[in-house]
């Protein structure tokens, strides 16, 4: 049996019940290791869970999946995931592969960052399509993400914004030199994000269009959700651009309209400008307490 | 401390560790029972939990949330939720109760439909906005959730279409007369679901408007979703009106546009038409294998 198991968001306890008594179970349990991450390591999760686990990279669940799934007709696997199973299409692959190969499989599910950041105040149904934003290069400065947030925005809707890691990636002349030299993990931060989609807002008013957003959007920051020093920030995208909510992982959430409540529930992490703009939205919508 | 655990959605081990860690040292233990249901009941959950619960239910929480939050600055007050604690307005709005009265509080977050139905293989980051369908009445027949569900195809993204329950209602009848009857529980069934559609494409039709979806949409049916016994089927909206996939709770994905990759996670559980479909989409799919 292949299990799929969830690992939720914050440290090892956020594991389930129900995952924790398959990984005990399994012969051997794989760590995936590139997507994603929680707020403590590797040792720290086989502590916990009283198993030993072998890290996942990219290279080996995209190229060597036949490892990971090998005899598992016969004994039980676990391949570990931060948050649910299914926020990669990786892990469909691997799911994929076992099927073909006549391999049961099933699923723990835990939280992720999809349904986790409800916990900002902002209602789930209330979202768009969620939107990725990339580390920009000197040459490669992509805006589709951008026009997705204005999509959603004009619908009313909330955009969840993940935000872009890089983990164990060569830099191009070790990529094309096939040096196995790997640069230092990075993570986007809020306020980099924030700069990143400002710098948009700057390039469209400069072409003379209307850039749709503005310094003053209101958007939710989130940084270690679900982990016990979790921060969130409801800040303008201005204020965002300098606030900085510590270690990763972080992620971005551009409000759509705001209902009452949800105004409410902003407001318990909002300072200075922020806080004018929701008791403008509030004064704008009669039924606001 | 005001905890806000999450239950996820299949029996009573898909608690977190973290989670029943809260629950074993709180001094009352509610569990919220309108919103959403486990496939285990009350008594199952306080086994597993070695804990007595409180049913709470709609008018305790919204009606009687001080009885719930007293003297949770002293002591620990746990409020359980099946799948995260954020899928519902009402839970915002205790969170913010116990806020003004000065009383911490802690999340403990879980699967939810909200991620978890990205088991069915459709990818979460292609969906639009989420919708539910209501059980209509002779004289309430609303359609609003069917052009949200025409926006997002239009835009190429899926639908998750949460379907209602009915738990604890009371007849208009027994409603005006004050008396505390209440109807048996009714859970909308992705056929039924299917059926209102497929009633509105009719209307539609008959109107000479062209209704977006037709019999031959290709669409997702999840019941028990993280449950042992969990069923799926991808179809047809016209094999989903006739599709039984047992006991409640049900969900349902109205599919937009297809990935490879998502094809071949849908055709794992298609039959006759909905494979045919799959097929075609396939096709025209230049870089489907």
């Amino acid at each position: 049996m292949l299990y799929l198991v969830g690992l939720g968001l914050g440290d090892a306890a956020d594991i389930t019940v129900k995952g924790l008594q398959v990984v005990r179970k399994c012969s051997r349990v794989y760590l995936e290791a590139y997507t994603s991450m929680l707020t403590v390591g590797k040792e720290a999760l086989e502590e916990f869970y009283g198993k030993e686990l072998t890290l996942a990279e990219r290279d080996l669940v995209e190229q060597e999946a036949d490892e990971i799934l090998k005899d598992a007709k016969e004994t039980d696997v676990a391949f570990l995931v931060v948050g649910d199973p299914f926020g990669a299409t990786t892990h469909s692959d691997l799911l994929l592969r076992a099927v073909r190969a006549g391999i049961p499989y099933q699923v723990v599910h835990n939280a992720s960052i999809m349904n986790a950041v409800g916990c900002c105040g902002l209602q789930l149904y209330n979202f768009g399509e969620t939107v990725s934003v990339v580390f920009w290069t000197e040459s490669w400065r992509p805006e589709s993400f951008y026009d997705k947030i204005l999509q959603n925005k004009a619908a009313g809707l909330h955009t969840l914004c993940l935000l872009d890691l890089k983990v164990k990636e060569q830099s191009l002349e070790n990529l094309m030199r096939g040096k196995k030299i790997y640069e230092p993990p990075r993570f986007m931060s809020v306020s980099q994000a924030a700069t990143q989609l400002l710098e948009i807002v700057r390039r469209r008013r400069e072409r003379g269009d209307d850039p749709g957003l503005t310094e003053d959007t209101l958007c939710v920051g989130v940084a270690r959700l679900g982990a016990s020093d979790q921060e969130m920030r409801t800040a303008t995208l201005a204020q965002m651009s300098s606030c900085d909510l510590g270690a990763p992982l972080h992620s971005l959430v551009i409000a759509g309209r705001l209902h009452p409540l949800e105004v409410d529930m902003l407001r318990l992490h909002a300072r200075g400008d922020a806080l004018t703009h929701l008791d403008r939205e509030c004064a704008a919508a009669p039924e606001c307490d």
